[in-house]
């Protein structure tokens, strides 16, 4: 799952969240040579610059089209991100998982994302997790794919017509300077890319929250100037 | 996956079309004992009628509460029941998967399922699919049920923390007349489910779609009397 072949012109839907990680994600769909078809997902979540940058990011990097799902996932309440209740923790990285975990996230966009991709005929998705940062989320390890991708070739259309279902995840391996390497290598502008969970309605990042600490550590880390704009 | 334990007041999250299965599954899911917490998604549908009976068939059957989902799913096209460029058929049961399946809808449903679960700290997810009648849709095999369950016990805080998810799924090896006996043992009124493909605002069944002809030859095979509103 961490390899994409040569594929020139293959349909593959992209999970792009407008963060650092999914912007890498799409430049490395793109430079296998698929034709990118770029999904949001839109659940309630604060950090809605985020939004806005998936929109810039998919134009930049050369997506073939980007679409936008909503989905009032803020009903169930449970993280710090949909449920207006519950504080984004800026005291630095805790053991344990985060309240900034939203429940089964991956899953969900996973699923959107195999909905969106049997309809266009395409046999590849692609998702920004990793497993290196990944902060204690369940859904980032490599075993979780593992399944999903399991279950999704048994869940399609594709599947009985014997097509094989393939799950991307080019980044689980890599720790955030490795993957600010690799995508600046690919040419990603990462000022357009916003990873703040508290961003302002601009895109200006707190510099504070678990999100931008990681981010601006792994700047430092790969040798990179970090672009980001935060907030004054 | 088939048999509930006995589960006195533990918290189940139930997906509710509104339709005759899910009531079915639900009262299953009432009768071993589960507090259940009922899950209907508005995906852009074009049988609105099914989220109304949804809501009465909760409150009938006892549930302990009932939450709607929106979903904007009708952006990627590609159903009869959520693109209103592609007619409902109602010439009768055609070889194959038919235009009304919906593009992996029981994986998206059944991960908002496990998102609610999580935060309700529940381990127990029924969904009312069954492989006998499923009309050749992927996602109705008992296969597929078992993927997904291996893969949600990977997904969430609570695999983590060590307590086994089920997806139960009571109805996989039953047919439509076995179903309806089932439930009307329970006392399932049926006279308030739903399962017409182009159900009226009122819920009135057209009575020639594909559903309708699976639902109707269903009473008469298990002897029980039709209570469903057809139209005029």
């Amino acid at each position: 799952m961490n390899t994409p072949p040569d594929s020139h012109g293959q349909r593959a839907v992209v999970l792009l969240s407008g963060g650092l990680d999914s912007a890498t994600t799409l430049a490395i769909a793109r430079a296998a040579g698929f034709d990118c078809h770029c999904l949001s997902i839109d659940y309630g979540q604060r950090h809605r610059a985020e939004l806005d940058a998936a929109v810039a990011v998919a134009s930049a990097l050369g997506a073939a089209e980007h679409r936008v799902v909503s989905l009032s996932l803020d009903v169930f309440g449970g993280s710090a991100l949909t449920d207006a209740a519950i504080d984004v923790p800026v005291g630095g990285v805790e053991p344990g998982i985060p309240v900034t975990y939203v429940p089964a996230r991956n899953t969900i966009m996973l699923s959107l994302a195999l909905a969106w991709a049997e309809v266009l005929g395409s046999k590849d998705l692609f998702v920004g997790v990793n497993a290196v940062d990944y902060s204690g989320y369940p859904d980032c390890r490599p075993e979780y794919i593992a399944a999903f991708e399991r279950m999704a070739r048994l869940a399609t259309k594709a599947a009985i017509e014997g097509a094989a279902l393939h799950v991307h995840a080019p980044l689980i391996n890599l720790g955030k300077a490795q993957i600010i390497q690799r995508g600046a290598e690919l040419g990603v502008d990462y000022a357009l890319t916003v990873s703040c969970y508290q961003a302002d309605s601009s895109g200006h990042a707190c510099g504070v929250c678990d999100s931008c600490r990681l981010r601006r550590a792994g700047f430092v880390a790969a040798a990179v100037a970090d672009p980001t704009r935060y907030a004054a």
